[in-house]
Formats: structure tokens, sequence, C-alpha cells
């Protein structure tokens, strides 16, 4: 079987979760500095999913550059990450358009916290294939970052009805520790 | 002839039409959880048709994988197969926003028939071009899943405007049998 | 210079221009048979070009397959002939949305002729950069059916103010030539 | 780490780009070559954001054909190129409804300059990775086209309030000069 169908079929629908989002930002009717001032979130919001979804782009390459095979349980917890990655843009749309507004954010937070779950039980697939002793486990480690990732972003959720503006920053923090491509691999 | 390219097209197409669906997932413009309840149904057969479109992918992945060669014949039926796989998200929309009305889960059902028609005749096609003999054909065999699952989306078809439940576990039941990847490929 | 990444490409623009043609299949809101039977013609618009580009798609696979390399011409020649078909799917939606009015089926016909000129341009540059003397020019051969199909596609979008069923007829007989796959590069 | 990976999303991001914008060309409901007339600004802002788009994804070809190899940082820089490109139909839709109102010329500049400077600063990393002697480095040279098509196009949007067509002008100027593909590398 061949990971690099399942690379390009990936990089495929990350493309266009990617570029679709870009639909959002709908030309204005008038031609002036406020008409595209009040595109203002909505443009912040597209490059924020934008770089999150860059993020997952760059780390699922490094994650199944350093696999050596795929089997059906990883097209399968492939195909669940997808799934997820592609209700981001719908969040960040509702996140964006209506000014951080709490609900907006919790929902959000959850849309971050569900493909981190994903992608943590994409790793351990591949690592079950390839065994615990595996260059590859050794490469991936305990995968700290991944677990911390999910509980950060769990916390972040359940402070958006009291503190969105904390949340924010918690997510921001994430994507930030995640926005350095996974050295253990380009190590091993 | 290189089946790469045909893989690849595939995949872009399937990529797209799975992709295209979280379109209808319109963002709502109250900041409520009762707006978010109310894509509800949306959600749900967005979430439906990803899984079937799914599906289709990693059988595909796989019946591809253990040809050794296309021809023109399989080049053809592969994009029936595609067409058909195309009009899914169509007939998905129409029945989740229309609450499983009676004639939409039974034109869902037949959007369902349809492409595993055209699966059988890509398989088809495919024995013709290795020989009913060669190994293709024999990790192949019978395809007795691929008879059984256009027989049964068509008594659910059938069923839709009495029983639309029945016919929706019917559906459900295809896609079950069909979750579990083609072990005659991984085997042989 | 690689043509993979150019077949790579072109799988692409086409995989997603035939498939943002189903948007155009918009979801009814009633759940009735007048409801679907009234999107019909926008349905057989959308299969019509399904096929059409299909077509181009299985060509231009052979056209690339039969190529050795591509150079700077190529690679701009191919664009253009993207180009020209991107615009299929806006002619045939004008076309049917409106009955088969005669302008909209003069300007579909205008929009058939044009990827074939585009075509032939694109089987020019590459014998340009085969030589006159290669196999691929000889595969290739005069090119009758090239030439043959923009000149028909011109009567036909010339007499559609008259019998625009006439030229409909005229454009199905072209894609009907086109539909079997080029024998001369499997022979070849 | 392969480039090839890099290539197909990069394909698959720009492919989606270019076709996109297709969609802004909205069937009109007469029948009349008034209709086909209105949508002339809009046919015209597509033809030039696809040659634009185009002229970057053959450079971008040649560009990473000439590469021996990526790192993080290349990828970093690509994924920025690309976010600077997605907002290429949304600048050139804005400009093309409104008749090439001044503001809307100068923000078209600015959406023309930032691809520029990223495709700039993707140059830089390569010649990072490969090293200032490398057989690449020499080819690319000392890329004076970068360098002035950023000056150009930051001298045309500086003077759209006052002469739009000028800017449109040098806009064009600026993308003839691109139009030839990058003789370096088919040199070296």
């Amino acid at each position: 079987m061949t990971k690099n169908r399942l690379e390009a079929f990936s990089d495929g629908v990350l493309a266009i979760i990617l570029t679709i989002m870009v639909l959002e930002l709908k030309v204005p009717h008038e031609t002036t500095w406020q008409a595209l001032r009040a595109l203002w979130t909505v443009f912040l919001s597209y490059a924020i999913s934008f770089v999150y979804l860059a993020i997952y782009w760059v780390n699922h390459h490094h994650l199944l550059h350093a696999s050596d095979r795929v089997n059906g349980a990883v097209l399968w917890a492939n195909i669940n990450l997808l799934f997820w990655l592609s209700l981001v843009p719908f969040t960040t749309g509702w996140m964006g358009e209506n000014a951080l507004a709490p609900l907006t954010v919790m929902v959000y937070g959850v849309s971050l916290l569900l493909p981190g779950v994903a992608y943590f039980i994409l790793t351990r697939a591949l690592v079950r294939l390839h065994g615990a002793n595996s260059a590859f486990a050794r490469a991936l480690g305990a995968d700290f970052k991944g677990i911390a990732s999910v509980v950060v972003y769990a916390i972040g959720a359940g402070l958006a009805s009291w503190f969105p503006l904390v949340s924010i920053g918690l997510y921001i923090l994430v994507a930030a520790a995640w926005f350095i491509p996974d050295r253990r691999f380009e190590r091993a």
C-alpha cells in the first residue's frame, strides 16, 4: 500500500479547505477604505485559519515522511483528521463574523481541539504499525506537544464564556508552539 | 498508460467533492446554541456523505493498487464512477434539508445505488483487462459484496415511500459492510 | 523539465472545473418530483460538460503520455487550453438555464471551438519540440480529427441563430468522435 | 524531505485559486448580447488574474525544478507565497467590478506587490539552503527581475490615486517581463 496516494489525497483536501475559505472574503460594492476595513475580522479569521491549516500540512508532511508505510487503520485515522479539519473554516467564519462572541470562541476552541485529538490518534496508528521500538516511534517520542495542545485547547474552550480573549491567547500559544516544524523527524 | 495519473485525477475529484459539501454548512448570523442546533441535519448529512465518499476513496485505492495497468475502458469506467459520486452531495443535501422526507430518502438511495453499479462496472473492466485467471481477478473474487450492496440499495430505495427509516437503516448497513477495507487485496 | 508536474497541474485544474459545475445543481426547497424535474436542463448541461471535459482529460492524458518531454512553449500552450476549458461551465450553464435559446447555443459552440483551437496549438507545440520526424509526430499524424472538430464547431456556431437543434447535433457529433480515445498513441 | 510534495501542494492550491475565480463570472438571466457584454470587465479581470497566477506557476515550477532539496524555512516561505496569491482573486474582482476606480487599482497593485515580495523571500530561503556558491544560486543570479518587479509595483500603487491607467500599464509591463520563463534555469 503506497503512502504516496495518502499524501496526495490529504494535500488535495487540505489545499481545498485552505482555498475555499477565501470565498468568505466577499468583494464589497463600494470603493472606499471603509468597505475594506469592514472586512477586517473576516480577513483576520482567514489568515488565522490559513496558518493553522498550514501548520497541520507541514507536520503531516513530516509525520508521513518519517513513516515507512501505511495500513487501513492509518488511512481511516487520516480521513478522520481531514474531516475535523474541514470544519475549521466554518467555526472560524462564525467567530470572525461575530467579533469574538464568547460562544463562538468556545466552539472555535472545540474545533481546534478535535483535529488535535485526531492527529494524536493518527500518530498512535502509525506507532502501532511501525512498532513501539521502531525508529519512527523513537523519533516521535512521548509526543508531549500533541497531548499538551489538546489540554490547552480544552482549557481555552472552558474559559471562553468568561474570558474569551484569554482563550484566544491560549489558542495562539499552541499555534506558535507548532509553528516550528517537528525537529524530531528532521533529526531522525 | 500509467495508472498513477488515473489515481491522481480521481483523488483530485474525490477531494473536491468531499470538501465542497462543507460549503452547505453556512455560517449562522446569530451566536446562540439554537443557531448551531438548527444546522444539525445539515451537519449529519455532511458527515454521512463524507464517510460514504471516503469509503469509495479507500476501496478505489485498494482496487487500483492491486491492478497492474489500466486501459481506455478502465479510464471511462472510472470517469463514470466519478460522475455518479459527484451527485451524492446534491441528494444528501436535499435529504438533510428536508428532515428525511420519503421522496428525498428514495432519491438518496438511488444516488447511492448508481455509484455502486459504476464501481461494479469498473471492477469488471479491470478483470477483463487483467484476465479472468489473473492474480487481480482471483483477489477480487466473485465480488459478492459489490453485487449485494446494489441489491440492498435498490430494496432501500423501493421501501422509502412507506418506511423511510428502514431505508436509512439499510443504507447505513451497506456503508458499515464497506467500512472495513477490502482485506482481499491486502492478503493478495 | 518534468512533464509530471504539467500533468498534475492540469489534472488539478480539470478536476476542479469538472466538480464546481455540480454547484449549479442547487438543492430545491420542495420535496416533490416537480422540483427535481425543474432541474432537468441544469442536470443535462452538467452531464454534457462533464463528458466534454472528461474527453479532454483522456486525450490530454494520451497526448502527454506519448510525449518525451515539455518546454516553456508547451507549458503556455497548456495553460491556454486550461483557460478556455475553464469557461465551458459558464457557457453550458447559460445554455442550460435558458432552454437552448439560439444566442446561448451559438456562444456555447464558440466555447467548444476555442479549446479545440487551443488543443491543436498544444499538439503543434509538442510536434515542434519533438521534431517533425519523431515517433511522437508520426503517432499524431496529420491530426485530421483536431482540425475537423474546429471546423464543425464553427459551422454549428454559425447555424445556431437559425437551427439551434442542428447545432446541438453537430456538437454531439464531435464529442462522439472524440469519445473513442486516440488509438494512434495506443498503437505507437 | 521531498520537494515533490511541496510542488504537489502548491499546484493544488494554485489550481484552486485559478479556478474559483471563474465562479465570479455568474450566468446572466437574459439571453442577449447586452447581458454578455455587461460581464466584460469581470471576464477581463478573470483573464488578467489567470495569466498572472499562471506566470507564478511557471516560474515556481522552474525555481523548484532547479532546487535540489527543501527545508522547513522553504516550506514556510512557500506557504507565505500561497497566502498572498490567494488574495489576488479578491482584489482583481474588486477592481473589475468597479471600472478601475483609483482605490481599487492601488489595492490591486499592493496585492501584486506582496506575492512579489513573498517570491523573493522564497528565492532567498532556497539560496540560503543551497549555499551562495551553489549551481542554484549562480543560476538565479542577482535576481534583478524579482527586485525590479516589486519596485515597479510599488510605484504603480503609489500613482494609482492620480493616474490609475498608468498604474495598470506598469502592472502589465511587469507581467510581460515575467511572461518569458526564467531562461536562467533552462540554461543551467
